[in-house]
This record gives structure tokens, C-alpha cells and sequence, in this order.
């Protein structure tokens, strides 16, 4: 028996967390630098990008984090990527100027540039060390976001209570496009490390994984979750139940701030013959030009769909599949749409968000993947990215 | 020795073939259904997609193609996809109309509409069936293409001459974006019929294979061979190279014509481990969303191509990888451009065509893929297709 509340200050609603952000120069004028830290150094998990050049602050990352982590130094506006030794050296000399034990920097921007040491080095003598200020902290890790993520919630159990809080970043993640997603997340609960890092994998597959084809990442994708145990409590099913919500809450957030985007897609593939054939036909729809381009142009164009499942070469007949947008069935199995069916699935493309579902008809697994529209805002916003 | 000459009138140039294209009222006014036909029904051969749905023509056509084929006949407007039973029958009842004998359809357009058989009963009434209308026909073929595509040449040998033929449709048809590709080839080589399906097959890879993902294809891809031996010579390796030649021409004509684009760029990935792993990168970067968008913004944004590479999960060091953008060098191994590189590299990129050349430094292999940029145009075209 648990209970799940929604709470404010996100990364700072769990005891013993700090957090601050500045601009330290890298924007013009926007938030760019902020942390997270933990009371004492914490136990502290991450999942990281597979891409084959991985970030700076990843390379470094992994290595610190056999130990108790202090704290996670954060700058939008520069990847810290494909810079070599140079790169490594320069979060070293960072580091040494924020004074906490053992942290991390992790970061996010444009690849191949080396980091503005002297600016950060500026930026972090403005940080409030103790400060609580997780609405800053949200602001300064955005790049091309629209608007920041963040939630926290709080867990009443039988065995004590205990709070999750979450920050990301990340816009037009929808794969093939890389843009990078970051993901901060800080618990009170009292949860050991191995337990902590099952969990984390186990909830993304339902979440960051429903956003973005595995393995066709950034160089810097990173979900961290630090634990400090300040809260004593602690109950597996109740722990995996909100961190299923909060990570499933950013990741649609992300899918919904794609680039441009208007419109957030559910792709509800049912009724599959097996988890992965449903998975790779979500991911695929919610991935294709050709059905993000019709969403945007609200056209209920089944044909692009059903080609979609059809190149994605799993088990699936013609004369078994079935296809709705929102409630309405588009196609049964034969070929004809009435104009009135037509009129009815126009009128759902039009709203901000809607399902559209896929029964394969050939056995009883399924998965949803999140997608959006993409428009000329897509286009504009990567074409002049670095302008 | 062969020598090869370009030469006019692309599918009728081989003797013994007749074309011609009409108005049969699936578009307004254009040309929207033709033909082309042997003297006598001859061997064929056809490489058809993966996609499991398979259009109605292509589940007719690989029936028939054991035979000696007379002729096929095309309609664009309509893909004759997904429309069942029903869809088989309007191609016998149309065929039996075509006054040749063993004839095939070929289709493309939009997905799960009948086709309109009255129309091209009446339209089929219009042909000049003798015509020798190459020209009429490549138009026919057209849906959101901008140009027609056709080439023709003639092959002299020491065994003879001999000519092939050839029209092709597609635009848009960088993967993923699963618009159709059709292509119709004609010789009149004298070449046996297995020898004709090895030499289509072999010729592909570096063709139609080069500008679209293998299994990521429309429901109605086809290509075709006709091959009536009216002129009596054929020399394998002079047949294998002008075919080479005639695929290539079109596929490169067809990348250039992606929807809405104004470049064509070739992504050369040599000293790659293998040829798979240069292949995989080479077609990852010509697909890559972010990639094209920053082609179109005409950005030397290397950091995009570099995490694309590093996404691709091939054999590669960031410290040896090496990029250039036509002849400027804009990564060696380490991280930093300078704005002189940068000005050379941006005046590259404002040609219609380039190239972007990706050394990985792990082997020997290479691959090119070409693709091209995506703008505001691709937008336009896929939102609007059906309105």
C-alpha cells in the first residue's frame, strides 16, 4: 500500500539537495549554468548515450562514479564533445574551483568546441551554494527547448516516506535527429546503489527508450540519479511506480517540445506477435518523415501508416491490420475510407494530442512510442541552429 | 573493348520497342498513364521492395514474370496498395482490355484507393499503340517529381552493339521517407534470362541500393528489365558497365530531385573496417534529419556528422576520423575550426553539388551514398501530398 503525491521544487524537493542556476556568458543573456548537489556525497547511477563519441564529461563521468557523488556541475551551450585530452583537462580545471567532493559536470550544446573555462569559473562564483533554486537550474539546461521540464513527487508507504524530483532537457529528440537529452533526478529515499540502478534501467523502456531509437543517441545523452537516503524510507514497488511517472512525464514532455511541434502522438501498436515486433513498429511510425509531415498537414493518410509497419518487415497481413485515429477505424482490414470517416479522423488530427493505434492482428503483445508532427518550425530551427 | 555512346529517346532507343503516354483523367490534365511493349513478348526480369504490403501489381507481376512478358502498362495518382482482392481483379479486368499478350501493371501513388477502371479503359483507348513516345511516357511516370528521368545508351563490341534503355519516377526517395521509386529498363541485347537478373542484381548496390535503405521501401517499388535480343550482340562486362551507368545516372537524378531540394551530396566514407561498416555510415549520414537540415541551412556543422558516425556503432576513434566538405579539411583528429576553414568550407556548401568526405582510419573499405537537403519544400510537398 502506497501513495503517490505530486509536489513542487522538483530537484530540491528531496531533503538534502541543492541547486542554483546563472548565466555565465555562454547564452547571451539566458541561464546556462547550474547544479545539483547533494548534502553529502550520495550514491549516485546513470545510463549513458551508446553513441561511439561519447561527451567529455561522460568519459569522466563513468570513472568517478564508483564513488559517493558530491555533486553535478551543468552548462548548456556547449557539448564538451569530440575535444580529446583537452576537453578532459578543462572539466578537471573546473572541477577544482566548485567545492564539493568527488562531482561530476555534465553538459549539452554545440560539438567540437572547447568549454569557455573562464566564464564558468566566473559563472560559478554567482551560485547561491545552498541554494534551493530548482526553477533556475530547470531554465539553464535548456538549449533549443521551448519550455523547461521538471516534477516531483512525493511517496508515502507503509515503510516511510520518501520524494522523487527530476529535471530534463531535450527537444526534437525524436530519433534519427540527436539532439541531445539530459536528465537529472535526486531521491531522499534509502535505496542501495545496485537496487537504484536496476530500477533506473527498468523504467526506461516505458520512457526515454518510447522517445528515441536505443542507440542512435547524441554524444551526450545522460540520465543521472543521485540518492542520499536522507529520508529513511524506502519500498521497491512504490519507488519503481514513481519513477515510472516521473521519467515517463519528461520523456512525453520531450516528445510534445519536438522541434516546432504541435502535436503529441501516442502510437499504440497492439495485438503484435511478440514485444519486440510491436516495439520496432511504434518506433517506427513515431520516427517516419512521411507520417510526421501528414500529422502536421492533419491529412488521416492510413497509407503512409500501413507502409510505415509494412517496411518495418514484421509479422502482419493486410487483411488483418486495423488502424484508428483517436476512436475512429480508419482501416478494417479492407481498403476504402468514407468521406465521412475521412471528416471524423481530420477533426481528431486537429487536436494537440491524440492516439493513433495499430492492431497487427497476428498475437497479443504491444508497446506505445511517442512521437510529434514536424513542420516548417523543425526545419527553420535546425537549418539556423548555430546562426 | 566496348566503347558506350549516349544516345536519344530512352526506352524506345532499343529496336523492337514502342511507348507512348496519355491523359487517362487520374490527374486533372497531365500525362498520367502510358506503356512499353516488346515487338514480341520477351524476358523479363524485376527487383521488387521488401515492404510486407505489397501493391496489387507486384503481387500479379512475380506471378507472370516466369513467362515471356508483353508489355507493361503504368499509372501514377494511385498505387493500386492495400486494396485487396478487389485490387487484383481491376488489373485483369484492365489487361484484358491492353491488346497484348501476358502484360504486367505497374502502379504508384496514393495507398488504398481502387484504381479507376473506366478511366484507363478509356485512356488505354487513346494510345498509339506503335508510338515510340519515350518521351510522353517519362512524364506519365511522374508523381511529385520536378523533372523526368530517362537515359539511353547505345554499346558497341567486339560481339555486336547493343542499347539499353531507361526511364525511372521518385523523388523524396531518401529513405526514410518511403515515397515510390518505379524504373523501367529496355535493351535489346541478346542476354539470357538468368544472366539478365544477376546483372540487375549486382548493378543495384551501388545504384538504387546508394540513394535508399534496403527494407525501408515503398509498398510499389519495382524495377524491370525487358530484354528482347532484337539486336543480337551482348559482351557481359560492356552490358554490366552501361547498365551500371544507366542506374546510376537515374538513382543520382532521383536524389537530386528529393522533394523540395536544391543539393546533391555525395557521403564518401572510405578506410571504413569493412564495406558494411562504410555502407552503414554512409547511408546513416545521407538520412540523418539533423544532417539535411543543416545542408540546407548551409552550416559546415561538422559536430552533426561526427554524431552521426558515432551513432552508426562502427569501428571508429574520435582522434582518427577526419572530415572534409568537398577539399576542405574540416576535422583531423581534433576538435577545433578556425574561421578561415569555416568561410572555405560555408562557400562549398553553397553549390547544387558536393561532396563530404568521411576518412574513419580503422581500415581499407569504402562506400557512397548520396542524398540530398531537406527544407522547407519537403515540408510543403509531404504535408499538402493528398490535398
Amino acid at each position: 500500500m502506497f501513495k503517490i503525491f505530486p509536489i513542487e521544487n522538483s530537484i530540491c524537493a528531496p531533503k538534502g539537495f541543492f541547486s542554483d542556476g546563472v548565466n555565465a556568458g555562454l547564452k547571451p543573456e539566458a541561464l546556462d549554468l547550474c547544479f545539483v548537489r547533494s548534502q553529502e556525497p550520495c550514491d549516485t547511477v546513470a545510463v549513458f548515450t551508446s553513441n561511439r563519441f561519447q561527451a567529455a564529461p561522460i568519459i569522466d563521468a563513468k570513472e568517478k562514479l564508483k564513488n559517493k557523488i558530491g555533486g553535478i556541475l551543468i552548462n548548456s551551450k556547449n557539448a564538451n564533445a569530440m575535444t580529446g585530452q583537452e576537453g578532459l583537462d578543462n572539466i578537471d580545471k573546473i572541477l577544482k574551483e566548485f567545492p564539493f567532493e568527488n562531482c561530476l559536470m555534465s553538459s549539452t550544446g554545440v560539438i567540437g568546441q572547447q568549454l569557455p573555462v573562464e566564464k564558468i569559473l566566473e559563472g560559478i562564483k554567482k551560485f547561491d551554494l545552498n541554494g534551493k533554486n530548482s526553477d533556475n537550474a530547470a531554465k539553464a539546461i535548456m538549449t533549443t527547448d521551448a519550455f523547461k521540464k521538471e516534477i516531483a513527487l512525493k511517496v508515502v508507504t507503509d515503510k516511510g516516506e520518501f520524494r522523487i524530483g527530476a529535471m530534463a532537457k531535450g527537444a526534437g529528440m525524436i530519433a534519427p535527429s540527436l539532439a541531445t537529452m539530459l536528465c537529472f533526478v535526486t531521491t531522499d529515499a534509502k535505496v542501495e546503489k545496485a537496487e537504484l540502478q536496476e530500477q533506473l534501467e527498468t523504467c526506461l523502456d516505458g520512457s526515454f527508450n518510447a522517445i528515441s531509437v536505443d542507440g542512435d543517441m547524441s554524444t551526450n545523452d545522460s540520465i543521472f540519479i543521485m540518492a542520499n537516503g536522507k529520508a529513511n524510507g524506502y519500498e521497491k514497488e512504490a519507488f519503481r511506480e514513481a519513477l515510472q511517472q516521473v521519467l515517463h512525464h519528461l520523456a512525453l514532455q520531450i516528445a510534445k517540445d519536438g522541434e516546432g511541434a504541435k502535436k503529441l502522438v501516442a502510437f499504440d501498436v497492439k495485438n503484435a506477435k511478440s514485444y519486440e515486433e510491436a516495439k520496432k513498429v511504434a518506433k517506427n511510425l513515431s520516427n517516419s518523415l512521411l507520417v510526421k509531415t501528414a500529422l502536421f498537414g492533419e491529412d488521416p493518410n492510413w497509407g503512409r501508416i500501413a507502409s510505415t509497419i509494412g517496411a518495418a518487415q514484421v509479422q502482419c497481413k493486410e487483411e488483418d491490420l486495423k488502424i484508428s485515429i483517436g476512436s475512429i477505424v480508419i482501416y478494417d482490414g479492407k481498403g476504402v475510407m468514407t468521406s465521412e470517416v475521412e471528416e471524423k479522423a481530420y477533426k481528431v488530427l486537429q487536436n494537440q494530442e491524440f492516439k493513433i493505434t495499430c492492431d497487427l492482428g497476428t498475437g497479443s503483445d504491444s508497446y506505445t512510442a511517442y512521437g510529434c508532427d514536424l513542420g516548417y518550425e523543425y526545419v527553420k530551427i535546425n537549418a539556423e541552429y548555430r546562426t
